[in-house]
């Protein structure tokens, strides 16, 4: 199936097994990917279904559900302190890799106050990344939250990256099937946001020895996190 | 040490304890990060020796010399078929994980023929990379070079990134003191690359279920390796 091109729907366009194209739907199936009508293509919902399909010219059939996944069998959510510049790529890069949900701070160290636009295009380029890795789901990103408020966040295992030092390498850590990783933006945690989150059962672990970008750091977190997942699932095959 | 900003230096300016500053250099210490005469700052040679320096108008002083490491203790060359776009990133990012060398290979889908420009490009890219994530060593880059030839490189494991499929996960191998891994460009490597590189005693592995694209995977695989070795050597600690 890799080689079928991938579009998410959603679930108000499904009538039976037949979807209801939008103009910018039949224009992506048709003048971007060239499709014509007869030819397949894989549907998504984004929440983990999946559809081989067939294009009929403004609309679409269902013809079989496919179960093969490529999802992570444990949820992680990212808490990114926004960076400066790079959130577009970090997005991009850290869906490719498998994120379940990505929640933008505001950090004592953040500079920017992002726009509603920027929500919109973060979303869309989640939707492109996941069409494009092959995934069933597309990352939630929620809007920007100040970070005392996203320390509330549950999740079974929780992480804060902190700069090298003494702690315990994020590779060495025990995961829940949830996971919550933070990642600082420029110039890392302020050492009362460290204290904040370590009272709110953090654990502060390392990703090695050297100094990472803020843009570097979630997409080496998020390789860590997918790799050990993969790795013993497996192993223990 | 880590407030102090970084230069690095190469041995023909250094005659004894004094650095002569190249004007250049002058301009980055004293306009670029505004330091002042008696002003101290880190020098480094890119090949692992690293002092405590103080600049004096258009020269330095070398006052001691510094051991503390933040180098792999294992050299990873990556080889990477050369992507259409996104080089210098890929380059930035892998410099800050602890990349030894890169070797920019022409496989059978390279668009792309680098000028020499180019290349000068992605070697100031790693210096400051290096300098920024607080390396004692400057990667080197090699003119690129045909896949084939490169296949005849020797180090003591030699990985090569298949797509998915049911290569063994890259985090469950041995690392041996020298680590080689390959990486294809957009579309991956050719069947016949595959053979040829099987052939040499590379060994096919997996980064995952998802199609990571080609400036994501040399990032994943560098933050695997990188974790491997630390993640390692601490808990042996």
């Amino acid at each position: 199936m890799s080689q079928l091109q991938r579009l998410v729907i959603v679930e108000s366009q499904v009538k039976g097994s037949i979807v209801a194209l939008s103009s910018e739907q039949q224009h992506y199936l048709q003048r971007v990917l060239r499709l014509k009508n007869g030819d397949r293509f894989i549907a998504l919902d984004g929440k983990g279904q999946t559809w081989a399909a067939i294009l009929e010219s403004d609309q679409a059939t269902l013809i079989e559900s496919i179960h093969a996944s490529s999802e992570l069998t444990v949820s992680v959510t990212l808490m990114l302190a926004l960076p400066k510049t790079g959130f577009d790529d970090v997005v991009r890069q850290v869906t490719e890799l498998g994120v379940s949900c990505i929640v933008p701070v505001i950090s004592d160290r953040t500079l920017l106050n992002p726009s509603g636009n920027k929500l919109d295009r973060w979303r869309r380029i989640a939707q492109e990344a996941a069409e494009q890795s092959e995934r069933q789901i597309v990352p939630t990103i929620l809007e920007p939250l100040p970070f005392k408020t996203a320390l509330d966040l549950q999740a079974d295992s929780k992480y804060l990256c902190a700069e090298r030092g003494s702690s315990q390498h994020l590779l060495n850590c025990e995961l829940g099937k949830s996971v919550m990783i933070a990642i600082g933006c420029e110039g890392g945690w302020t050492a009362q946001e460290i204290e904040l989150a370590i009272a709110k059962q953090y654990q502060p672990v390392t990703l090695g020895k050297r100094i990472l970008r803020a843009v570097t750091a979630p997409v080496t977190a998020l390789s860590l996190i997918a790799g050990m997942v993969e790795s013993r699932a497996a192993s223990e095959d």
